[in-house]
């Protein structure tokens, strides 16, 4: 698996970096964001290095979707209410229009009673 | 595939309501939201009515991924600039907390120079 060594977010697969971890398996791993915007709010990453959405092709096509059908679990999980009451909004940042901060993909989760600081 | 006869988005698949259309193919379909937030700024859905990412299974995996790897050519083409100065910013909202306004499932890209109105 093709890891960048001056990623913050491989450091923290590779367990160099420690992280408050949500979730982990062999594609994915999940952590709480360390500036957190809501009540509930952790990241979703591949542990695979790939700076953004902008570099995904049809190969990492069966991993996106199974990050995006774990979201829910994990949300509740970590105490986002259920839906249709609760809930909790994705967001994906893409370069610097998108407020892109740290260039290896991450599915930013926040739940959780408003107001929220951001998002 | 599944309508529901009370969800706009599922009229907007069977075009008994009309919309600026992006994208479409047998899954899913992309076009304008009514109340841009960004200079570019359009909606992904499944055709198949799922009310919000709470009800998504291993069923829809393989397709949430298509529309994952999906977005980024679409951005483009609707004018978002490239990685890494450009971007997009990509939103999924569940219930309430998440700030779901339709509830069928959408996946919000927005894209183009800063500020946005919201986002």
């Amino acid at each position: 698996m093709h890891h960048d060594e001056n990623c913050i977010f491989c450091k923290i697969v590779q367990r160099q970096i420690p992280s408050r971890l949500v979730y982990e398996d062999d594609e994915m791993m999940a952590f709480h964001d360390i500036n957190p915007w809501a009540p509930v709010h952790f990241l979703i990453i591949p542990k695979e290095h790939i700076p953004s959405m902008a570099q995904l092709n049809e190969q990492h096509s069966a991993m996106l979707g199974r990050m995006m059908v774990k979201v829910d679990e994990l949300a509740q999980r970590e105490g986002c209410l259920p839906y249709p009451e609760g809930g909790y909004r994705l967001m994906v940042n893409t370069g610097q229009h998108g407020g892109q901060e740290v260039h290896h993909l991450h599915l930013h989760v926040m739940g959780g009673p408003r107001p929220w600081s951001k998002g």
